[in-house]
């Protein structure tokens, strides 16, 4: 324990040094806790996160990937709330006092923190089996807050980017190409498209459960939908790495991991995808509707039902 | 992982149900972050505190304990700001989908929220080796927030409760009586202390690493003090559970766990330490005095020196 203790101080004062200072912070590491003045007449989104060994990732992942992917991940639930990201808290479980290790963890970390404007103000340094929990807090005007209700029947359903790249690296292992390992390990929440969204969206979610899961979330009451999953939206490298359509179709529809948003939007008019899109700074793709058939359909180019992606699928959760 | 998956919903469908409304809780559980309304012109106050199994508690714990301990030690630390505790977050990894364990767990932890006025509004679940990350928000005016800084040469040293009690159970184990492991399982942050000790105290600190390891954080430069051992308050059950007072000293001024604090003020007149007491609702013992030697020296009774308590103690931390 003295040892811990001491090289716990260490490590703590290792991610001071490499922490700048910010207006909104009061006091920052090095107290019992951290002093920030939020923005008047914004709410707070408060979110966490965390990585476990071998769930979220595994022993042979740079360490700097695991400080993105740490933070990216709690990003991206700020993102589907609509707001913007300020303030990170950090609980590191470690099972050694491995300086380099850390110093990976955080290029990736901290540098992913100043991409996106937040600012790590306190933390904890634990013993234990390797256990990254973020604490995530962000601000949003209270009018402008995106949920996972407010789903109405007729609802566009549109996501973020392309999907199932993550899926199918996990899969792929070894052999999965660098492009899909690169949305695995170091995956860019939509923070931008997240606010732009929540401007028009009846309801807003982040799919890294994957899109049906994700999609029931927001299915509340009777609601159902239809899922055109020909139109799912699949890069050039999945299309490559995974030529067959069927099984490409499991990693886009079931697959999780690859933070994009799924958005329930009213109707759109010609050309305002397009313009949304252009606002939200990555592709837009329009992949279904909400009805009222109380369950989730999938359907191929041709209209036919796909029943094994969604095997006796109903709701996961009221 | 489909297994655990819906394990996850179903867990988080337990605790939900358990959480009650609160008026500054726009969006609670169940969405992909929380969404509070702070309070206009109250600084904010976080931090986070992750229990390890096997370093901060063992196996053989009730869950309701364990649940207490993970809530207080983050109270603590909002204690030793002068805060008010508000909103709390909760990151648990679980080796397996076990209700009763989590139940349990959620009577503790809820409990001790109840009673401290936190709302739990949100959190995450991972399936891995037991570990309990809890981020805690709270509330303070900002010309209110007590920090470790600001501590002056004659300042008194002034703590809340007892000392070595905690410490003292961990040693004696099973042979601990109930009294000592009541205060090691179930300690009570020194919430209302807090925020009477920040009125008057240049410096407040939470002792949960042991009185000379945390004094060592608020005595910064030039800094240091005496330290009167026998000064140190011991309840009942430790004079009876460690007779010998050499032991006893041990655990009061290295032993952590006691989620006591510790203030620097400056000299009081007469009676207004019991006056301080009474509005902090425990009693506060002055323990020793802030000078500049740079360095602190442990004195018994007859004002000797006891090196042992501080072997070749400086500083741990700048």
């Amino acid at each position: 324990m003295p040892n811990w203790a001491v090289g716990e101080f260490d490590l703590i004062e290792r991610i001071r040094r490499r922490v700048g200072a910010s207006d909104s912070v009061v006091l920052g590491i090095g107290d019992d806790a951290a002093v920030i003045i939020p923005s008047p007449g914004m709410a707070l989104v408060a979110t966490t996160d965390a990585l476990v060994l071998d769930r979220h990732f595994t022993a042979d992942w740079p360490p700097a990937d695991i400080g993105h992917l740490a933070l990216h991940a709690n990003l991206s639930d700020i993102a589907a709330m609509g707001a913007t990201p300020r303030w990170a808290l950090l609980a590191l479980t470690l099972p050694a006092d491995d300086p380099d290790w850390l110093e990976g963890f955080l290029d990736g970390f901290l540098g992913a923190a100043e991409q996106t404007g937040v600012v790590l103000v306190g933390g904890n340094i634990s013993s234990g089996p390797l256990n990254i929990a973020v604490e995530l807090l962000g601000e949003v005007a209270p009018d402008r807050v995106a949920t996972r209700r407010g789903v109405k029947p007729g609802d566009q359903l549109v996501v973020t980017g392309t999907l199932g790249d993550a899926a199918a690296a996990l899969a792929l292992g070894s052999e999965a190409p660098e492009t899909l390992v690169e949305r695995l390990h170091r995956p860019e929440a939509r923070m931008q498209a997240g606010r732009v969204l929540a401007e028009s969206a009846h309801a807003l979610i982040d799919i890294s459960d994957g899109l049906l899961a994700d999609l029931g979330h927001l299915l509340h009451d009777h609601l159902g939908a239809e899922v055109r999953i020909d139109e799912l939206p699949a890069s050039a490298a999945l299309q490559t790495a995974i030529s067959d359509p069927t099984r490409r179709r499991h990693f886009q529809a079931g697959g999780g991991n690859d933070y994009e948003l799924l958005a329930a939007l009213p109707p759109l008019p010609d050309g305002e995808l397009e313009q949304l899109a252009r606002a939200a700074g990555v592709t837009l793709t329009v992949i279904g509707r909400v009805d009222e058939s109380g369950q989730v359909r999938c359907l191929d180019a041709q209209g036919n039902e796909l029943a094994d992606l969604a095997p006796g699928w109903d709701h996961f959760s009221p």
